[in-house]
């Protein structure tokens, strides 16, 4: 192989797909278990855990739709790829342990988009114990398109559907950052950012963080569980609106990213839609059992996670604010992606 | 949900992903085993058979590059999609058992789009026993893009690496069948073709069947193994050249599509150039130890399987032909996709 000799500039369609593939192997790096073979063959191999179940999911990301590439660098986008789809095993509660990764990419991209992608992709993996275990490339004429699917192990599952009347909602972290970062980057703004409260902010945009050890710690508690990559409005439909149930929520509880009110207020929008309505955030909410509550704060304490409770799940259906003495309705927009027609 | 009452016309964009989601469930049918939570939570979740191993992969086709909507139904794509790769589950001598399907379409594409690419995923899957088990959609701006991943489940598997010197070289069908019906389709022929030998040379190109009940069987027989989708001569490189190794075929054993000659002699095509680098085929080919060949033979004549002896693994490196008394070195034109620019 002459592949190494390659220059950064190098565009894709002079690489080839196997120089790709050598860039994706070398950043995988050797398979050690549960990996028997990875990248190079037909198909991976993996040793499942005896007792153990399969999850799996994946999550595509198309330019311009859910990245840019002037807002992104290459390695921002390789780690979002891996960190909605990170997001969706913490979200059972699951060990993520091996992903595939497909990448269709214009002929014109540079060797070194590919390098960091690559580069970005498996770091993210690597923090939460998981490998590359294979995938596809393909010249495309359009956007980039990337595709991971991540399969996981785990004893229990933890499902969105089981919430109880009663059950207390727990948040794993501040709502609001992803939606107010995504308001700077459109105004013009981009990594790293004028100050520190912006750069957290669009960070929380491009580089978010999957709740993986607090879905595994919550898996013992949490009667039902969703990520937040809808936003909050969002996931308490998904563990409310199946059982006929509703939620309250006491606003003061809820964590909010730093800067949103500033954020809001600069450019007129409603801090409560960046709150209840923003998607791309991966916290955790879950459904536990008011008695079980005070051991799972202990065990997120020892082990050094946030964790806030938000509310209560209530028998009757509608979701509900109560801030002081009032009590409101939670407006909802709807996010859905074919109804975005393609916009970020 | 008032999904149900959609007409066919009804574009991605009203549908919205919801409705998308919605028409993929129905497709899937309820979960079975060992599928225990399918379409509809944050992961799949699998039960997996005490002592199997996992086989993942994925493939991804872009609209343009592999396929093209004046060329194929939306069922055709959709079962391409799922067959492509359950030839990689085939290769490894794997049972599929679960399928991922992330779908990124323009917003205007009709509703009956997506019921017809579900339809025809679905219906091959389940033609090998496979679920699909969960996905993703998004609107995108550009070319339709599908990328499938399927996870099995095996308890001993074939790698590509493994031949040994004096294998015999088996193949589970006829080669140049795709080649020749691209060539029918580029100038002009649409499926379902002007006579039955046309038509079964365009369905080649665009409904492969894959060999997993082959494949399941050669897993007590094959040193090594891997399927034909980027052409007989890449297939041969791939199961001798990491050894060292080589292969000698013979030509008058090679098992040849039904009206090959006749479409290389109508557009002045080599018709060993469509033999041996035509790709989008998903033979499977092995490589045997002499003394078993009988009993594999016995195998797949009792199971109604064809299978061809084709040549020999040998010792020193190099591709070469007999036929009749001379011998010539195979000569590949190498497929890569970023080579080819985009171009199907």
């Amino acid at each position: 192989m002459k592949h190494e000799s390659v220059g950064d500039d190098t565009p894709l369609s002079s690489l080839g797909e196997r120089g790709v593939i050598e860039k994706a192997r070398r950043q995988a790096g050797r398979p050690r278990a549960p990996l028997l073979l990875g990248i190079g063959d037909d198909a991976a191999l993996v040793h499942v855990p005896a007792g153990k179940l399969l999850t799996l999911t994946c999550d595509m990301l198309v330019e311009g739709v859910h990245f840019r590439r002037d807002w992104s660098t290459a390695r921002q986008i390789g780690g979002k790829a891996a960190a909605v789809n990170l997001s969706d095993i913490a979200a059972m509660g699951g060990e993520p342990a091996v992903a595939l990764v497909s990448l269709a990419a214009p002929g014109e991209i540079p060797a070194r988009f590919i390098d960091d992608f690559f580069a970005g992709l498996t770091a993210e993996l690597s923090d939460h114990g998981c490998q590359l275990a294979g995938g596809d490339t393909v010249a495309s004429p359009g956007p980039v398109v990337v595709d991971v699917t991540i399969a996981g192990f785990q004893e229990k599952a933890v499902r969105r559907r089981g919430a109880r009347p009663g059950d207390v909602l727990m948040l794993t972290g501040p709502v609001g950052g992803a939606a107010a970062g995504l308001a700077l980057l459109e105004a013009g703004a981009r990594f790293p950012g004028a100050d520190t409260t912006e750069r957290a902010l669009i960070e929380a945009q491009l580089s978010p963080h999957p709740r993986v050890r607090e879905g595994r710690a919550l898996v013992r508690f949490a009667h039902a569980m969703t990520d937040l990559s809808d936003g909050l409005g969002t996931a308490l439909g998904l563990l409310t609106e199946p059982g006929g149930l509703g939620a309250r929520l006491d606003r003061e509880q809820i964590p909010v990213a730093a800067g949103l009110a500033q954020v809001a207020g600069r450019f007129g929008l409603d801090p409560v839609h960046l709150m209840v309505d923003g998607g791309e955030e991966y916290e955790l909410l879950a459904a536990v059992a008011p008695g079980r509550v005070p051991s799972l704060m202990r065990s997120f304490s020892r082990l050094g996670h946030s964790l806030y409770p938000v509310g209560q799940v209530t028998a009757s259906p509608g979701l509900f604010w109560r801030e002081g003495e009032r009590e409101a309705a939670i407006e909802r927009a709807s996010f859905e992606h074919f109804r975005l027609g393609g916009e970020l």
